[in-house]
């Protein structure tokens, strides 16, 4: 009756083998270190941008999973040759494209750890370490940030590791959303307003549909070049009045410090003193930016959080910790968990009815969580608050080197002012001998960043500020150094002259 | 003027070193590698929940981050001695709780992979490789799960890889909800029906919730032991029958293959059925249990999946990849895409323009995504569809063996039937002499699950089936073997007895 000596005979060959073998595991574990150790010293010879067409891989993929077991070796020669062409190489010293995606040995060692452990996460007892380690690095975080008291868990407020931005708004708009439905009734969920900039993130418009907002109730208050599009408060307050006036109801503001396209800084005191008389729940997304205040000199661009209900800022951006990590902060936890708790049977346990305890489940979307907190203690604890601003520093430092390359050169011009360590640049009008409508002043420019992209040589972005197409330059990689600026505005300026020159000619041929 | 000759020499001293670099990530990739190999080594010897009481790591923890550097050696030694106490082993071998979370060495090469490359895959441009092994893979797997085409890409339909089903359930709701209301017109939000069993995983509630769907219009029918806790397709239709007489609109419905308490399967067939006639999004949440469906003999689960409109499991629970990996298979895109897209100017590209690629993240709430095709390949690829079916079919096998040695002690019952490799089972009223109320029978069940916990030595979980205190014993691990199946049945046998014991002198002292 269960002893081991009288187990079935037939179970021995039945189970397949060496699935999680600790000595296979140990031998594959170091091949695939070697691998990826190889292909960062051989990163920077790719083609930053994936040079692939549609479909590619599906043509040189089997049709179906194989029946038969195959080897690491044959897998990583097929990752070689196979998939890494398909790759857009983040990692590369020479990608200055979107935002960064910034690795780092620790970010990438914490999430081997939590990959290894496969633990989740869902609540405090499933996990204890995942909860509280995540509880502790959260206040570390802060603390670097200066964030008042009452984000902190020793404050009331507290912090929470999700996957990204998305996540983050969604969560809070959901709580500030209930926290209205429950004062005005759930009827009256066609009545609440969301309020951001058009130069906020579309994650919140995203966030807004999901949670059944109705479109018509979104307000995108324009900005313009001349406030360096920032949220102006009092076109908000305008917005915010008009609303009321119709019987709406303002319910929720995301400011932004650092937008996407210009890495813009919406004014966070005055925004949340007109938010608070009108009880708007505030977020303030500092996806990219927000990394930056760890240094004194930028702390500047946070003043006024104090007064937000959510601050959030994406650790896999510009923080060494490897996609994805998102950090959000709220005063008021009790928000969310009102919105977001759920307590079926089989998840009830008695550290939670305690109430000593956080179970992150409730925090977030998802039920499952991964031990996030495992790779952000790692790079905080790795390189410390010192290198880490000094981290920051340095692209910042090189972002300012590139300013001044442009400046130097007089058929460039920079666009927005720079903040932090994205330039936005263009070819200007006056380079273009005859030809400076803005319509060819744009194309040209996308011409520019289309032909520098195809060239593999470097990766860059654009977005449109105000009718101008603008080239994004945003520095943040791990490997990137002065040198690789250096060369990427070379790249920049040699096609430039090209497409000049070509534009001069083609000019001076129509007009023969 | 950007020449590399004359770059500023205070940028030399100025970044931090070594943050990725090669031979020094191949060193601390080497260490932990090693350090997981260990792990899984001693991994049985850990008590399997976490033995720490609430707060233990926030006292043994610094209050803020360090200033400076600590090495890889620090930290690891702070793993073993702070962090794995705190740590409930997920991948031990006597885990038996929840359902699992299977690791193993391909799955796990997999996520190194991809936190290596760390490319962040929103669209098809950002890296098209990310993009087009999803793609790949999920029709792979949708193969393997004999899915109808119409679920594949070659069939208009396709795959996309979520964090969890929590994620899978949101999106294909708000779908549902936004293709219902672009017919009645938004104001109608508040008159969406949503069904569900007493069975269906909280998730869907949650997801209603965000959703923005009114708690009141949130239908839970009722299941029972006699039809083994399945959604019944009669009462269904008169939940939806009773909601269209009273104005209201059915709009979705979440069926389940293996529910979380006892791993029932809904009728699917019937159930889309009734749907079909009322026009119901039909979701199939087979978490669990869907990756059993490669075997031949477990599809038969699966009949009627060609009449839903969706379909998701989680690799990461019992597929060997590890966490996140929730597999969503949907036959209409573009019903998603109506709902989830965005497309800002700093993200239009050429390729999105052509129509010939897949943008992932108008798939999903997130904007940024992992590349998790990497560790589902590795798997399929590794162990092949042959061992696949073994693994399963092992789980299987032992919970058989299981099942057989609770019905040989007749002090225990198994409460539902086995379907996959969960066991639901607990001390039956009749092994308690004079004390056998359904309350008190309850509290000694609960007893036993709370001190053969306690013990460290294994991990079970329960759930609450029809008023009756059940007890989970989940197979799933990957190191778990028959020996561990049979010790633990020693555990519970040896817990229960002395708790039997304790019972009647208890009750004899009372009757004195």
């Amino acid at each position: 009756m269960g002893s081991i000596d009288n187990l079935p005979r037939q179970f021995a060959s039945q189970f397949p083998q060496n699935t999680l073998e600790p000595e296979e595991f140990r031998r594959q574990g170091h091949m695939m270190i070697d691998f990826l150790a190889d292909y960062y010293r051989k990163i920077k010879n790719y083609p930053v941008r994936s040079q692939v067409s549609p479909g590619y891989l599906r043509e040189i993929l089997p049709e179906s999973a194989p029946c038969n077991p195959e080897s690491l070796e044959t897998i990583l020669q097929d990752v070689q040759t196979k998939i890494i062409p398909g790759i857009t190489h983040w990692q590369s010293p020479n990608f200055f494209a979107y935002f960064p995606s910034s690795g780092s040995t620790a970010g990438f060692l914490g999430e081997m750890l939590s990959t290894g452990f496969n633990v989740v996460g869902f609540n405090w007892m499933a996990s204890p370490a995942a909860t509280e380690l995540e509880n502790v690095v959260t206040d570390w975080f802060g603390k670097m940030l200066q964030l008042p008291k009452s984000f902190l868990f020793s404050g009331g407020g507290g912090g929470v590791l999700q996957g990204t931005t998305c996540e983050a708004i969604l969560c809070t708009l959901v709580a500030a959303r209930d926290k209205n439905l429950r004062q005005h009734g759930m009827d009256n969920i066609g009545k609440l307003v969301v309020y951001c900039s058009d130069q906020t993130h579309s994650a919140l418009q995203k966030a807004a549909k999901i949670a059944g907002m109705d479109p018509k109730n979104f307000r995108t208050i324009e900005t313009s070049k001349s406030s360096n599009f920032q949220l102006c408060p009092k076109r908000l307050e305008s917005a915010i009045l008009y609303d009321v006036q119709n019987g709406l109801i303002p319910m929720y503001l995301c400011a932004t410090v650092g937008t996407t396209s210009s890495t813009a800084v919406d004014p966070l005191a005055s925004l949340t003193e007109v938010a608070k008389r009108y009880e708007l729940w505030v977020h303030v997304d500092a996806a990219f930016a927000g990394s930056a205040c760890i240094c004194p000199e930028f702390r500047q661009y946070l003043d006024g959080v104090e007064n937000a209900d959510s601050f959030s800022l994406n650790a896999h951006k510009w923080f060494l910790t490897t996609l994805d990590c998102c950090c959000l902060w709220v005063k008021n936890p009790s928000a969310l968990i009102k919105s977001l708790s759920t307590y079926p049977e089989y998840l009830r346990n008695n550290a939670t009815e305690t109430n000593k305890v956080v179970d992150y489940k409730d925090w977030q979307i998802m039920l499952s969580r991964r031990f996030r907190a495992l790779k952000l203690w790692f790079v905080l604890r790795s390189y410390g608050v010192g290198q880490l601003r000094e981290f920051i520093r340095g692209h910042v430092g090189m972002a300012k080197y590139f300013e001044g390359l442009v400046a130097m050169d007089n058929r460039f011009e920079v666009v927005v002012p720079r903040h932090f360590s994205m330039v936005c640049f263009r070819i200007q009008p006056s380079a273009m001998i005859g030809k400076n409508d803005e319509k060819e002043v744009n194309e040209i420019n996308r011409k520019l960043l289309e032909s520098v992209n195809e060239s593999g040589r470097i990766y860059v972005s654009h977005t449109v500020l105000g009718g101008v197409y603008v080239i994004r330059f945003a520095i943040g990689g791990t490997l990137t150094d002065i040198n690789h600026v250096s060369a990427a505005w070379k790249v920049v300026q040699d096609y430039a002259g090209s497409l000049l020159v070509d534009a001069f000619v083609s000019k001076k041929n129509v007009n023969k």
